[in-house]
């Protein structure tokens, strides 16, 4: 249970708000690269972090990301000509760069250059710069003099047939998300459903611990072995997770708003392109991925329809849920706690020790950045890990088991 | 006219609200019963008196009606799985009883067994006890302490095939629909609509009396024969009204919101079933029932097509609104007042006394029930009572006309 | 740039407001008077200046243009039926004439006449004066004692088959519209999009004179020759422009609210009756009209589908915007900004000169008519004017040209 202030200080991800902040130290995924397939192509709006803008390629193929908003007169950047080198706003002709600079000003009767230069300097709009990774548009929006290189995110560096990516709203806020994510107990009930089973096989051991890149999060088992079984996930900074799946996974949580998230889900193969035989899973709909209403990033199972529920299978047993597929669930209950979860209102048990940990560890994050101490995950080498399973001895440290199973030392793509 | 602070203590109804509160002495309609047909069948949304429930009925058959959101983490309890004996929660599978306490908890590792109950007792949840009267699921929503019995409801009492019950969501404050129900003056514009006619036979005695049931309401006509000729209708409190008519009718409007209320409309015969030919009547949708959208509460005649008004059929004066059906034409007028209507911009008239009564009787009930005051209503046998329309002598205490017209040693059905 | 209160005093219109105050000492239109097409038709509601109203037309012709909210309890007159004389409300029977004095009062037992009259004067309504001029019907919603008489609007003098009026709602505020409909800069741009060519056609001159009827706008070009090209717009208070152009146009840009006006687009010509070439021109789409939803005030083309935009048209460079029509890039582009522009967040220029001085005059009014100077607009001859394109010597002052060239001693229609 949070207090509300705790609560505020997690989920609000818009300018100035302490969570928001933080995410802006890091690349955050904003578009498909596809969306603007080609060098002039038109632009395409995007709200991100609770800011509306505006993405285009320029004719050299860069991507620009700017303020939804001509600073001139305030029209939409939306309805601009996506021209030689620039957007141009369609109401007095302004054309802006990539970079945000006003690089014509034809409405302006033409004055001395220097004069014209100033006026120009002053229209400098807002720009986010843009690199491409993993079939991806990311933006960098936090201070230009923190920009942190692209981090060794595995799937963003192998070839494009060895990955799959989709993503679809969540609407409601990303650490419902996250959180979701990292809970390790939800697993044999929302997506398995054999209660009596799983009472026997529930974790013991609960560990959350920082790193260089985020923090893991480790649930383990004693089968009275004398090794414990680990089952190892890795959080990088700011909302990724990597999923110890074959084949390979992983999800993003990038905040639209404070009360939609924009999950991103990838499978990939660091070793091969997909097969045929792998895609069809993908596209199955019944595994992380969803399938969308056609041209949209919604879920065709979505909230409005409870996300086509069938009792009849829920009550047969086959399905706990009665939703068709892991992505459909965990967007389902997720969802369901509202467009921001009242933490206020929650009773945490045992079996929560990572959600409490993982709260804490964010918490003690957003000091540390307002005391401007060091971030993890500003050097991109940080990010070459898998999560994984594994077994380790007893009375061996989390710390050197991560060391050995999850750093890789350099992803074989990335190489 | 009241002030603005007296408006919201009438019409306001969540939690911790004088009116709220007040309501929430009593028995309150929640659903059909036939929304959860059978043991461990699906469980179904409810909102009332501002809360948002879920309904469902366990293996024994018994009727459950529980917060919404799940104690642990507030996922919502609707995608829950009925079964046996509880409602499991499908996040991490808490499983909760008819009344609210945590039945199972696998998701914690098993401990010792008097440290889990007393986990499980932190984990109870609101939970409302139901009762199934009238082909409807009542709730009692009030402190445990002082439930009431269940009232002599007439129309309750009576076999299924005596009674034809519909529901329909008015889109406006349960205030509006009461007083539209105790409304003499508006009968014969609203749903007749000979205004000359109606200017010879307006009342001109208007009554209202507090009873130990709730109040009476009495409009009077002196024909100069030396009897006055009443109109007594009947309010239980804390909502309903029973109809003088033939076959006998009644409604009911319970909260749904501040802003929505759920109106039940009932015909019965206290002493045989229903015949064929009274059942097509209430079918016909020129009463007092709706007919509605498929599937749904809401009317097909509603406020975004303006009642499906015909504003030929209004103008040949065959009928004063053009619109089909007594139910849709008070809906109609009192959904047009606006959500909650805006009783400080009022002129209230000479007819309108039987409105500044009840308004009065209510905010005096809302102080003495603040007071500790004991409440109308609270014996089952004070509801033994009908509408009816009488002649007294002129001198005769209304009083007295009650207690020989009105009261009902024992509803026939009751017996 | 505006400070936020500025921005507040220029946009907001409802009743109490600065803004809103001016607006209501003028003649306003509400709409067609094909509405309510002949005596004791239907009423329809009406939503002007923020106010909530109901528009009819009695046994003889007038119009009555009302509250919507019955004085008694409420209920909307909307569902009122309109008979001899006046509309009666449907819930009790009261019944309201064009000037909003109950005539009718048939619920309240027959009382002495005085006191009766005395009742129904304390019922009198809100009841704004309505005109018929040019197909609409316009009302006076301001201080009676300062009812001017009807401008000497030239479209609204001419014959009906000399004129063409259309409407749609704009879903911004008014202000967005009146600025683009003055704003000289956005011609070559928005509705040319040749930006070389604009580059050096580009005027150098801005004047805003204040005037007797509001204000003229001048934009101008030296060419060299010892004359000044001038552009001459005229704003006819309060929310008039009449269009140089041929077929002579107009627009009026009426508020429904804070974030919505209703604009009307009025092509006519003084001295005949318009052609079928004309009408085939005005009903093409491409110049100031809007293709509409049928039987609505909403275009076609509208913010929900970014307004059909063409992107393989705009890249073509045969459309600038992509989009079909002046009036729907006018509204595209002026939507964009937002319900209300945020006018703190811009950054003007040279090119804005008109802008800000029309801000400046419009705040300056509203300084005046809170100091109770006179309003400009208030004689109806002073109406009698056009804008203009004309060339005058370099040095003579607008002032001259604007009575040389903009006013007409009567016009053709009026006389």
């Amino acid at each position: 249970m949070l207090s509300q202030k705790e609560n505020d200080l997690l989920t609000r991800v818009g300018p100035g708000t302490a969570m928001g902040e933080l995410m802006r130290r890091y690349w955050i995924p904003a578009a498909f690269s596809h969306q603007i397939p080609e060098p002039d192509c038109p632009p395409v709006r995007v709200r991100l972090m609770g800011e509306k803008l505006v993405m285009f390629r320029d004719t050299q193929g860069r991507v620009g990301l700017l303020d939804e908003r001509c600073p001139h007169r305030t029209a939409s950047l939306f309805f601009g000509r996506n021209e030689e080198g620039g957007l141009r706003c369609v109401y007095h002709g302004l054309k802006f760069d990539v970079e945000g600079s006003c690089v014509d000003l034809p409405c302006v009767p033409q004055i001395g250059g220097i004069q014209t230069r100033n006026i120009q300097n002053e229209l400098k709009t807002k720009a986010y710069p843009c690199v491409e990774r993993g079939d991806l548009v990311w933006a960098y929006m936090g201070p230009p003099e923190h920009k942190p290189d692209f981090p060794d995110l595995e799937w963003t560096g192998v070839t494009r047939s060895q990955r799959y990516v989709t993503r679809h709203v969540q609407e409601c806020n990303w650490l419902q998300g996250l959180e979701g994510g990292f809970d390790a107990t939800h697993l044999s009930f929302l997506h398995g459903g054999d209660a009596e089973h799983s009472r026997q096989v529930v974790a013991t051991l609960y560990e959350v611990l920082p790193t260089d890149f985020g923090f893991v999060v480790g649930t383990g088992r004693d089968p009275g072995t004398g090794d414990i079984m680990w089952n190892i996930n890795v959080m990088l900074m700011p909302f990724h997770k990597i999923i110890s799946s074959v084949p390979h996974a992983a999800h993003v949580w990038a905040p639209i708003d404070d009360e939609n998230t924009m999950l991103y889900s990838i499978d990939f193969n660091p070793y091969r392109p997909l097969t045929e035989e792998d895609l069809a899973r993908s596209r199955s709909w019944r595994g992380i991925h969803t399938e969308n209403i056609a041209g949209t990033d919604r879920a065709v199972r979505n909230k409005d329809n409870d996300y086509l529920i069938d009792r009849a299978l829920q009550a047969s047993g086959q399905s706990f849920t009665g939703m068709k597929g892991l992505g459909t669930q965990d967007c389902a209950i997720q969802e369901s706690m509202g467009p921001i979860a009242d933490r206020t209102a929650e009773h945490l048990l045992a079996s929560d020790t990572v959600i409490v940990k993982i709260r804490r560890l964010l918490l003690q994050t957003l000091k540390d950045h307002a005391a401007g101490k060091p971030l993890p995950g500003m050097l991109p080498a940080s990010y070459r890990v898998r999560s994984t399973r594994c077994e380790a001895p007893k009375g061996a440290s989390l710390s050197e088991t991560i060391d050995r199973y999850v750093r890789i030392d350099a992803p074989a793509a990335i190489q």
